[in-house]
């Protein structure tokens, strides 16, 4: 791989991610269960509703004695809700009964207390009313067996108010993908460490975690490195170790004299190349010890671009999750770029729903890339757009 | 209150959550700040870059230098990433330099690798630069003291790079809303307990929660109270001591005889009333020892939208979240409505960017929710419209 397009890399990593189609089953709580994804279909194991209930306060009664209204009936006494069999309400009278209570035999409608007068054991009907209005017969949502949920779904809120009203406790999921995050650099230090002797601060460990966490996934093991490939090898170790399914790295894969993720990786069959973008275009992945690592550059805005491009879209399928939204949008500002390389300029929402770009091209302004909501993507020939030019976005 | 519009009711209840709106402030770690919200502006301490480097791996040179091409130069030596104060480089010579390595004085262009030929201690300069190529100039991305992120900002990967590579360790946020929820009801049961006796599963506590925490905020109690209304106030002192800023209520407003919300709130004031939709109409709101309280009719298709319409709009504005994607749909299939009722109808997007309602319009269709990608606004006096027709949707 030398020079390699977007797409065509981005199609290479999914290839490389393949094998973590093959999710493991977990059985969660469904306390536990949001934002999780449906391992299987769920089938209902009730019907639902579970018996047939009213839809209103007010009176159950035989639809056919309504026929002349209004017509006065004695009341029976009263169904709450969580009433258990209660008795058939006989031809020419009434009886209360509460939302979700169950309708007694003989009963086919229900009349709201709106349409009601009562006095002293007897209620006066307003309002005629059909056979079955504002009854909810058993199963009228879904029947016992029937499909409640499709495999692959999301767990929302409406989703998880469905499974516990079919009386279930745990929902199989899909286990989330387990993900280790390394950054090299002898020169990178934890965030909040005093920056003397030409130190900086590691913003890939927290940023490429909270990246992977917002594509569904899971991150078990978050690591510095030096530019010592022994000792990266042995990091590498422990999030296997510690159970990463696939490893992401920073730094380290370019043309310098201290590349530790190229000088480990390399020998084992790392594929190192440029993928035809700025920033971001040093590129790499392989397999350690059979585990699946992509490779990112070292500068922060470098790896979030080569997250988001290559890395999250499968992340985000399998977590069933949709794609990141793309747009076109028109330039609120006139636009420069570089010719010959495709940019992914940092782009700011305006007022107006243009977009306008936020600082230069480079891959250093981690500051800007904060400020920005969107990546514009520009063309190779590109080398300037004026106000009012159409570009294609990717949001942030 | 009687009966009141949507957008009347939602108004009332963004009063009543006012208060909410003076969070308190936590200082959290970024590794825990993803999804927080910036309670105050931040502003860098250090410059970024904190210092001059070079944006590729090459050769540091004087540009002047470089005036007439190809031009041969001894090589002094190599800078790495995170050498400190290299020593000052002398016109006429070219220093081996990094990626992020310091410039030394005097140089002040780079040419990358690809542009030389390197031979026994010189460098063949293959291609001519200006001064300022390849150098991120100290304080380019942002200067010591300048605003790195806006209050109110909801925290993504991005924003945590540029908190890290400025050297942070922590930052300050909003408070998320504290919030309890609780079920009422004689015949609901935690889901997976056996159904015998009329007892129904209570959906509405692990729904509300999801959709509670879905919408930024943080669930601190989770409650199921029978239909004793003293009981019902035990639980939500214990909701308050547990520190409930809000208690959300479902069930025990309607019309009916065993309303324990509406017995032990609209004594102490409580507003109940109907609001214009369906389903979802009873709804009421209270303080109670001086907490908000938001009481949702029992069903949950029903608590669903009052939560989704009436408390979720505000929540998510103080989680720094935009609100539910509104849009303007064309009918896939002809849809039915109640007439004289503004009507909330479960949709359903089609493959062709369209939508179609999902079952009927009872509240209890809670398997029919969780088929719905949308609801579909309704306006009262419709009953009917056909294929093609535009409807109003909100996301759910």
């Amino acid at each position: 791989m030398h020079r390699i397009a977007v797409e065509d890399y981005a199609a290479i990593i999914r290839g490389h991610l393949a094998a973590l189609q093959t999710r493991p089953v977990e059985l969660v709580p469904l306390a536990l269960a949001a934002g999780r994804v449906t391992a299987v279909e769920v089938r209902s194991p009730i019907a639902l509703p579970t018996f047939r209930n009213s839809q209103m306060d007010g009176f159950a009664v035989h639809a056919s004695d309504l026929r002349s209204i209004p017509v006065r009936l004695p009341i029976l006494g009263e169904i709450a809700a969580g009433a258990v069999d209660p008795a058939a309400l006989p031809q020419g009278s009434a009886i209360a009964i509460m939302t979700g209570a169950p309708l007694p035999a003989g009963a086919d409608a229900v009349v709201p207390v709106e349409d009601t007068r009562r006095t002293d054991g007897v209620v006066e009907i307003l309002r005629g009313r059909d056979a079955g209005d504002y009854v909810r017969e058993e199963g009228s949502d879904i029947a016992a067996g029937e499909v409640l949920l499709p495999a692959g779904l999301r767990l929302a809120s409406r989703h998880l108010a469905a499974l516990a009203a079919a009386n279930l406790m745990d929902v199989a999921v899909r286990a989330r993908v387990r993900v280790a995050v390394v950054s090299t650099g002898n020169e990178l230090v934890a965030p909040g460490t005093p920056l003397t002797n030409g130190r900086l601060p590691d913003a890939n460990g927290i940023a490429i975690t909270a990246a992977v966490t917002a594509a569904g996934a899971e991150v078990v093991d978050v690591q510095l490195s030096g530019d010592d490939p022994a000792r990266l090898g042995a990091l590498l170790d422990r999030s296997i170790a510690a159970g990463a399914e696939l490893i992401l790295t920073s730094g380290g894969i370019s043309m310098g004299a201290h590349e530790p993720v190229r000088q480990l990786l390399e020998p084992l069959g790392a594929t190192v190349g440029t993928v035809d973008m700025q920033p971001g275009g040093p590129q790499a992945y392989a397999r350690y010890r059979d585990v699946a690592v992509v490779c990112f550059p070292g500068n922060p805005v470098s790896s979030q671009l080569g997250f988001a491009l290559f890395v999250a879209p499968p992340l985000r399928e399998l977590a069933g999750m949709p794609p990141a939204v793309r747009r076109t949008l028109a330039l609120a500002a006139p636009l420069q770029s570089t010719s010959g390389r495709r940019q992914f300029l940092r782009g700011r929402l305006t007022e107006d729903g243009g977009v306008a770009t936020v600082a230069g091209p480079g891959s250093h302004l981690v500051a800007a890339l904060a400020a920005a909501d969107v990546l514009i993507d520009v063309p190779p020939e590109v080398i300037g757009l004026p106000v009012g030019a159409t570009v294609d976005t990717v949001d942030l």
